[in-house]
């Protein structure tokens, strides 16, 4: 399937771990709408996935970068002009990590070293990347950055964590540098909120076979794929949606909109 | 109980039915506070209400009038300011009713004269009494004017039916009204979005046992009762809350931000 | 432009009434886009506008029908359903008037005759047009409806009255019905919220220059026109978008998040 | 004026500089209404301060605590404990700094250095006093804990810079928190968003005079003073208010639903 939606655009991927990853299927998709595509990873994450193969498939070089390191995210922006020979259009950011959940810190108990660290990686980095991508000029005019996110930015998920303040965070660095590089140079920069997904980062979270379960049950349409998220990525890479700004859009079958369902209820009698 | 919260102030309270309702503790508790009340009911539910008993324990007049009856609403507003002797400083609106649910109209297969019935009922008779009272100059500066709603104006809830389009108007009429009555008199007019109650009118809908039960579990800190919604409405006509206008505030123990509780989450496991 | 996003597609378009009017832009763009067209407008409407040039244009039949008669409503949605030979797949609900509006009445002055003919016209028919939908099985599984609304439905602009309570209501609906439309047969619904824009609808609203230059002045990216506002919508009813649900939609060049710009903040000087 | 809200409850209230100081009003308030307090502060701002003065005359210690600092908050949470000689029933945090701020950097320029302790100062410092609070079982049942936030963390105000990002931050660490705190031992934690305040802080803020002028015309009832900030405050530490938890409170005179006033539009002319 393809309607040249992204034909002649170029942008930068983060975060495609394997083919389970949303990036990944962004990566897939856009390279079928007609994109070039430069991916990157952290190089330790790259050590574990299959990016190579991907890379491979829709002749995309692979860049790596610490996204917390602006020096790494520098020289990514700048090896990617050069590879285009140009400016890009484009950029996903699909990275997120909590310390604390790695390590098993209850919320109520954060170690704050794994507070800062996890914010660094998970929503900082957005910002560096906003950042980086403007001192060097690197975005055309019009161009749209995404982050993903998740809507326990607005509502408690306990097992979400620190993460929940990681994406409010997020989110708050779409609407501030989404006003600045609107006003500078008509980027456009927007989260999208997807529904739980089963990548390889979602299962690591406590309690997830649970908590997907009660999503699917709680979305009218059931939860949004991996594959349904990338296509929604696509429209909002391309010019059809130009004056969408600044807004955390969710992709989660009605499930932001919905108290209860009719399913969900049952399970309250008697 | 009694802080002296509102002393000296006079009020109109809509909707007391029976000790049940929220109404009724409120014109309770503004007693206690200090204020001078008036009691106003539909012609039809003072028949089948209590309120006479209430009248007698507050010492307060009952007048009756059908909310969606401008002229009833001028008659009510100035023979409250002939008993008063002077304007009145704080209005509470409990009314609400869809047709559609009485009749056991599905959402998706609404009678539109039973729409517009409630419609008029719930939402357009709290802009009726707001504009009577605006026509009359019946409110001292820095009054302050209640609705009662609920959060299906922001999320689906689907026994709630229609309802949930009529809290939706409901409020947009204190946003709306609340701007015109703050330039032009200081007064301040907000909506209080109330856990699901057991009340007659509450306990009318269908499904409506499962529905407290998975609000309670849902509420970090249980559902919200009567009494202390009675109690948010004191401080909301209060003068210590002079400067809170046009909001829709949520009493309901961090159900509307709560995405899910560890409890209910428990019951999507295998 | 194309990339035949809609190819195959069959919808209905509501409120085309000249080549200014937004809906008008997306009937072209639908075409554009691969999809097959009913155009429908009130009779009184249609008189005026020159919606046959539309028809012949894009080879579209025109179906006239009052959104507030349900009974014109179903003949309009046999009557494409016949034309189409099959289940239509998206539906433009672009229609507004308010009749205090109209008549020059002041928000808390209004002739509530008024006030319901206005929610009539510019929400219920919504509901209308939804319910008749449904009733006639009409919409294939995963097909799109959206209305177009404005942010007035969340904060107050003085001049838009009471239409601000009838988008509030629209937004309700598109809630409400998108949760049973969704589970009964995966339709999605939504509502755009666009950028004032000057059609002949939005030029009779008192003080509009000022407030498209307020609202430009307001947007980082400036006030989207109505062709974008038509890319929007094909978009939204593409398969790229088939998990966007009950939402309301921002299109409006980043106003909706923008608190104030430099641009305006310097008007407020000494 | 006291109506003997907070007898018998003993508060900690943070940020408490000199006599335009929020806190110092609540400070004040708090005591009139009948409660005991502890006062703390940075010890660097106390040098500059004339907390001493407030001290005396409300009969509160003083205990010097970096908000920053876990072992400093423990130390002022259990010497609290012993000056009451028993548990807290509320806080107040009114703690925010931007060095990005201080030194000049535009948010699109941000030192991350800066950035990383601004928010520790600002947001992550609420939830160092939360948790060291919630760790030594600090808390009375049925507690109030807030924090004062802006409205920036909604929406962009270009001066606010990346303290915009530390209050969306801190808000959700408010419900966060608020969650796991209402669940364990019914505490409630919310936030109040607050007009611009000509305080120390405020003042600060480049371009901060148009701001404050633009929020008074904004505003239906123009800006909120710090004194009624103070009242609002009262009113949340009270038991009126106990089922209120996890929200974040807009005390602004209905700016944050007001989309333009007349007053305001009227600039805007050819």
């Amino acid at each position: 399937m393809s309607n040249g939606l992204l034909k002649g655009k170029k942008g930068i991927i983060f975060g495609a771990l394997n083919n389970q990853s949303i990036a990944w299927k962004v990566a897939e998709r856009a390279h079928e709408e007609g994109a070039q595509i430069v991916l990157s990873n952290a190089p330790i994450a790259m050590r574990m996935g299959e990016i190579n193969e991907l890379g491979s498939k829709i002749n995309a070089p692979i860049i790596p970068a610490d996204a917390t390191s602006v020096e790494d995210l520098d020289n990514l922006v700048k090896k990617s002009m050069e590879h285009f020979g140009g400016k890009i259009d484009f950029i996903l950011h699909s990275i997120g990590m909590s310390m604390n959940v790695r390590k098993g810190k209850h919320y109520t108990d954060q170690n704050y070293d794994f507070t800062m660290k996890g914010l660094d990686v998970s929503a900082i980095s957005f910002h560096k990347v906003l950042q980086t991508a403007m001192k060097n000029d690197a975005v055309n005019d019009w161009g749209s950055i995404l982050a993903l996110t998740y809507i326990a930015a607005q509502r408690v998920f306990p097992d979400y964590n620190d993460m929940a303040d990681n994406k409010s965070y997020l989110e708050s660095v779409a609407r501030s540098f989404g006003y600045h590089y609107g006003i500078a140079k008509k980027v456009r920069v927007n989260t999208i909120s997807q529904s739980p997904t089963m990548t390889t980062a979602g299962s690591g979270v406590k309690g997830f076979n649970e908590f997907i379960n009660f999503s699917e049950k709680m979305s009218p349409l059931g939860n949004a794929s991996a594959l349904d998220c990338a296509n929604y990525c696509i429209v909002m890479f391309s010019d059809l949606t130009k004056y969408v700004t600044m807004q955390n859009l969710f992709h989660d079958g009605g499930f932001s909109n919905t108290g209860v369902t009719q399913e969900v209820i049952e399970k309250f009698g008697q």
